[in-house]
């Protein structure tokens, strides 16, 4: 057994089985060790970056580590601004980097680079085996970082004489720790600050599972406390049935609005709400001056224990849960779609059980809470700020979830970035319904300009804003790669274009023009 | 003025008035002084490899910086890639990438990244700006640094509250020093060496101008040694009227046989050849064993004078240059295009005075002896081997050389990698015609797989080789980024279309199915 084939063979033994991938010649071992070992499905992506993002969203859904497999550094380097937003939404992922051969490291070829350099900014783990009989306990190790909670970056190199030698043998990770347990006199401290309207408690991560934050209604029940997620969330139960739960704000003077009231902020999961910019004579940190913050959890802790040990010292069990959304049946919109009537024609389609990857950026602030009474969904948010999240990470929980419809929400800008990921929804028949909201303008920088201070921008500046020049044509895009679309530019037709999307099975793309 | 104004009037002081940018909310001081301040031109890309190997291309046509402007730490990683390739070229570009303001670091906001550690494996220079008052001297340093010939990666990083304070002033970069000459006793010994067929002439960089060529063919013509240049040259001037020159080749085994003759080789801004990659059982180093390797001068060196001294020391001033290409009148070709017949067409359609940008891998290994004596042009490999350069070093070509005719040869796989470059070169009217040549396959690594030793791949091997699976419409998808595209099966047909998209003045894509 050569070290590539223990390699597969040792993530399979670890409980991984999924592979998103650009391979190049440096592991071609790697691939033809695919060939030979069954128990690993392999993810053909025409770019890195849609790999990354892919083994993120799988990670978010299925709760355990992808594999990408990459291309020296280079390959590497195309999934870094996706791996840094699975870093921040502590997703567990395991790279494979292939790198030459030993003997060849030394001899600069063209694709030698610094991967371990490379690697580091974005992984919590990173190793380079050194012989082929390395190789397979390797891979077990960085399957086991990769599940360190909250879920990390392992970055495992691979050079290509330890993938061809023989001698390798087969390992497999252990089982991930428990999460560590909340400090009972945290927990007294935590419960006696929640003693009304005037304290936050703010939740992130695992907190905003249904049942996580069924117990956060009963406490704010019985307290009279508030409750808030932070504006990133990875994953975030809600629609009929559950307790609904705001965001803080993006906008830096919605969010100081917001944020005033609270005197005491706990936190579960979360962190303490700073601005995603700094913005000239603004301050950074979001809370009122003078809060006290009380980090109870952080986001590898037991979230869930923290929350029950919360109920109990509240006294809260007995309290029904506040703000259940009730199922809210929209009427189906009309006229233009803008805003308004995009958030009232999802809140009419929203599936039973689907899951929604939201990058739509500043047309869908209004998407959240107009969705709030929709049928039970999941709601993913881009943790890290680097777009072009949404269609890769749609990727990913759709080859996680099968048998749950996914609902891609994501700007035009944003979209560009990755949008080598609709073939791989085409070749693998992925059930996900891509809305490519199209005001064809990096729209949110507009407002960032006078966030930071710059009055009247002239041509050049706006130019550099606008998308219109020509105008992207994502029907014809999309057709390119194999993926059915269409076009609406009203709200009723966006309506049938999404319950045909979600009819068929397969992806679709609607483009939305805003 | 603020320290942005002072920044780009600083890069406008040293010589500098291109940027290539997709900038975000940290930037967006620079993209108002790039308003206020006239000079700069400003090109908007989708995605930053785009941007990255704008410059690339920029640099080697125009010999000097453009700058690149990037979003935080995720915006420069996507850039990576296309740096790696144009570090590899001796490409000399300015990033200027932004960063959040001081207080705003400590904060761990989504987009913090380290971006100094991801900048290192792919600058020569990294700098970080302190304040205001700082800005404009950084940024003629970064200029002066990517001038160190034979060009650098310079990056500059700026923080929003260096861009935004008042406090400014302007610097330009000193003029780039001259080249190191070479050491008389090395070039005697050169001459002496270069004593018949038995010695190779090994030429890289500038050496490969025509002038340099020129020269070459002198000392081939009086000295009989052989000449050729690495497998990858950044740029290398051909065509009727200029010495032929050929490349070593990619494929290991015929890279060998090429080599094996020569027991004496020089090198004049080349580096001593190596496989791209290792393979089990093969060496590394490509001249036969025991051959005698003379570094005579290095990319960094003055070539054009390394080579008028070897024509002085081995007297062949006096000799006419072997091997001049004579014009080639090549007869419309037809039947189904294929290597062949599409290195036909473009012998027969190379305008005169083209750039040509080769990303055409597998395909295209018959384009380069095909078009020897074609109209003189310039040709640009990928010096890197990261795929997906072709169409952003063109879109920097067309920018630098608004007067001639800029021709992409790429394979499909590759061109997906920056497809967005499509809407950059719709959006400027940039002068280029696209190949795609799509054999619908990553065919490279069929022959890779054997070359590493894998014999009989499985069907889950090649699945992940292949890209039939959907077919790839790239008339679609330029249509969709406003470029005109046409798809062709037939070589005369592709003669046509080349002619046509040549003869249209704007950027044209054509898909050659083979």
């Amino acid at each position: 057994m050569n070290g590539a084939e223990s390699l597969v063979k040792s993530l399979i033994a670890s409980g991984v089985d999924t592979c998103f991938t650009n391979p190049g010649t440096s592991e071609m071992h790697f691939v033809a060790a695919l060939d030979h070992v069954p128990g690993m499905r392999s993810v053909l992506c025409l770019f890195e970056g849609v790999a990354t993002g892919a083994a993120d969203g799988y990670w978010r859904m299925a709760r355990k580590p992808a594999i990408t497999l990459l291309h020296l550094g280079p390959g590497l380097a195309n999934g870094i601004a996706n791996l840094h937003n699975a870093k921040k939404a502590h997703s567990g992922v395991v790279n494979i980097v292939g790198e030459h051969a030993e003997t060849h490291r030394k001899l600069d070829a063209p694709l030698m680079a610094d991967i371990e350099g490379l690697s580091r900014p974005v992984s919590h783990w990173v190793h380079s085996s050194l012989s082929a009989a390395d190789v397979g306990a390797d891979g077990a190790s960085a399957v086991a970082a990769a599940q360190v909670e909250p879920g990390q970056i392992a970055t495992l190199i691979l050079p290509s004489d330890t993938a061809w030698t023989e001698g390798g043998s087969v390992h497999a990770a252990p089982a991930p720790a428990d999460r560590p347990g909340v400090d009972a006199g945290e927990l007294e401290r935590a419960a006696a600050a929640l003693d009304g309207p005037e304290t936050l408690l703010l939740l992130g991560g695992l907190a905003l599972t249904a049942e996580n934050l069924e117990k956060a209604g009963r406490i704010a029940a019985r307290t009279g406390c508030a409750i808030l997620s932070e504006w990133s969330n990875a994953r975030l139960e809600r629609g009929a049935g559950r307790v609904v739960i705001n965001r803080v704000p993006y906008p830096i003077d919605q969010a100081l609005g917001v944020l005033k009231p609270y005197k005491r902020v706990v936190l579960v999961g979360a962190r303490a709400p700073i601005g995603f910019f700094a913005y000239p004579g603004k301050p950074a940190v979001l809370t009122a001056e003078g809060a006290e913050i009380q980090a109870l959890a952080g986001a590898g802790d037991d979230l869930s224990g923290a929350l029950d040990g919360l109920v109990e010292a509240t006294g809260a069990a007995g309290s029904a849960p506040r703000g259940i959304a009730e199922r809210k049946h929209v009427a189906r919109p009309s006229g233009k779609a803008d805003a308004v009537t995009i958030a009232q024609a999802l809140a009419a389609t929203i599936p039973d059980n689907a899951i929604v990857v939201d990058e739509s950026i500043t047309t869908g602030r209004a998407f959240f809470p107009a969705t709030a009474g929709a049928a039970p969904h999941t709601w993913l948010n881009n943790c890290g700020g680097s777009i072009g999240y949404s269609l890769p990470v749609a990727i990913g929980c759709a080859v996680a979830c099968p048998d749950r419809k996914v609902l891609a929400l994501v700007g035009d800008g944003s979209a560009m970035y990755t949008i080598q990921s609709l073939w791989t929804m085409a070749r693998e028949g992925l059930d996900v319904t891509v809305l490519v909201l199209a005001n064809r303008t990096y729209q949110i920088l507009r407002g960032e300009l006078t966030n930071v201070g710059v009055q009247n921008p002239g041509p050049r500046a706006i130019d550099m804003l606008s998308l219109d020049r020509p105008a992207l044509d994502f029907v014809a895009m999309a057709q390119g790669m194999g993926v059915t679309a269409v076009r609406v530019e009203e709200a009723g037709a966006l309506v049938d274009a999404i319950e045909a999307a979600l009819a068929s099975g397969g992806p679709n793309l609607i483009e939305v023009v805003v």
